[in-house]
């Protein structure tokens, strides 16, 4: 029976789903792997694929698609370009496989592309011609989806939405080297760093955090009443929903979808983001839906799988 | 011989492009019609086509799509929605053509959309798996396509990029309710608006206008060293470059291509708008490539044209 993998890359250790080709996750294995740079280190990669097939009574004979997400950018043709966070030899693994797995298509997503993948596959936007995922984790991360198809984008930079400018007279700088980025306000870390503002400013006791980016604490302070965290998530929202805005103007999505880590908060904020997106949008776009993600950290897993069998096909 | 149509409507008129399928232009002709909402107009409309066929040796049967682009949005199901600027019953038309040519495939498309498809099929942008035509006349329209196929949007606004916000501090409104939007400042309206603007702050006399958007007298100012027309065209530089950097954080084509009428000033712009886009682009992108679009008035004749006949084929 055909098989698909869906393999999400991570610094220390990769996370396989054994996919049928219908989309139903049978089975997930994580497998412990260091840096992925040497010919030891994808045989780990290789054997483990092996063992969570063999544990499913399947061979490698039966994988016709594999695919890998990575937490960096790759572009329309499938080149991984620089990984700033995890150690990987992409055309080595990708060798590694090809010579273990001879049937399967194999593809590199980037991990917000993929995740809006998986969500396409499986998740909220099943079905949906048009969407845009937006992840919120220690970043903003998205991905686009148009005519059923991911854009990553000639130079890998497609659904980099975490960029889109928001406030132009920002003076301190984004991680990507620009000014006012709508990841410096909505990002866990961007939403606990108003929120130590606004406790500055309103005079407030901050409730302990745990870290940077802990806004579990900041959207339970808010749930108990926290002036602060109302403001700090108030703020994630209208610079969220203006840059909603400014995506549509451009593929006007049938569908946001909000996933990532503070996804989960999603109700807490979902009737200020929408309010917000409706203030800001083309008069033609107000009836856009906006959802909260569906497959929560597997979205990506499903997401490169189904990339790679998609191309299969083509 | 198969054929192929593609209708440009206009207010009072239409004009009409007999293509072969491989997309080689092979005879024009304009049709006075008036308001097209009545049968009597639409009889106008398809013996008008019959007799361009019949001029060029061809019958209705030869012809196998039927492009008709249109001054408005057309959503992705290609629903054309409301038209401010011209009297046009779309269905009435459609149904008056689908009786006079049974083989044709019909599709309505959006003219900046069109003009975008039109530059895909036989234009600068031929080839082109992702590009965003930014066509530059009385307002700012576009048309995006990713994956080699255009993006309408799921309410028709896709490629509004004339409406991507680049002054969050405006206090004047734009057409569309919002403010701040690109086509404030990038229209030929735009430019001259911000020309008389600098002349009156510079205490220079303006030159003689044709009109409130005569760029061409501002352009032919910039050339003969006017200090007003120079800083109009610097600040219509600026904002288009910053809101292509913000579309490419979405989509990040390969290729802008700057069409319309003031495409047609491209080369006096051209260095300035590259370095504003470099300065305001996420890192990967810079090497987005930004070139004059290459149809002129008829992209739009091509692209509804092309647009028909690759619905035909799916």
């Amino acid at each position: 029976m055909d098989k698909v993998l869906g393999i999400d890359i991570g610094g220390t250790s990769i996370k396989v789903g054994l996919f049928s080709t219908e989309g139903i996750l049978e089975a997930v294995s994580k497998i412990p792997t260091g840096e992925i740079v040497s010919e030891a280190a994808f045989a780990v990669v290789t054997e483990g694929l092996k063992s969570l097939l063999a544990e499913n009574g399947a061979t490698p004979d039966d994988v016709i698609a594999i695919g890998l997400d990575v937490p960096g950018p790759v572009d329309d043709e499938g080149k991984v370009g620089m990984l700033a966070n995890i150690e990987l030899d992409p055309d080595g693994l990708q060798a590694a496989i090809k010579r273990a797995f001879k049937r399967a298509n194999l593809a590199f997503v980037n991990d917000a592309n993929a995740a809006a993948l998986g969500e396409l596959w499986q998740g909220t936007a099943k079905g949906a011609s048009s969407f845009v995922l937006i992840a919120i984790g220690t970043g903003v991360g998205g991905g686009v989806v148009c005519n059923g198809k991911l854009v990553s984008g000639a130079f890998g930079a497609g659904g980099e939405i975490g960029h889109v400018t928001v406030n132009r007279d920002e003076t301190e700088s984004c991680g990507c080297g620009r000014k006012g980025c709508l990841e410096q306000y909505a990002s866990a870390t961007g939403i606990v760093r108003s929120y130590l503002s606004e406790c500055d400013k309103l005079g407030i006791e901050p409730v302990k955090l745990d870290g940077p980016t802990d806004t579990l604490s900041v959207f339970n302070a808010h749930r108990a009443g926290d002036k602060a965290a109302k403001k700090a998530i108030s703020q994630m929202s209208d610079c969220l929903g203006y840059a909603m805005a400014q995506i549509s103007v451009v593929v006007d999505p049938q569908i946001y979808l909000i996933g990532g880590g503070v996804g989960g908060g999603f109700k807490l904020y979902a009737e200020e983001l929408r309010a917000a997106f409706r203030k800001y949008c083309l008069a033609p776009s107000v009836a856009t839906r906006i959802l909260p993600a569906s497959l929560g950290n597997d979205a990506a897993m499903y997401g490169c799988a189904y990339e790679a069998l998609l191309e299969r096909g083509e």
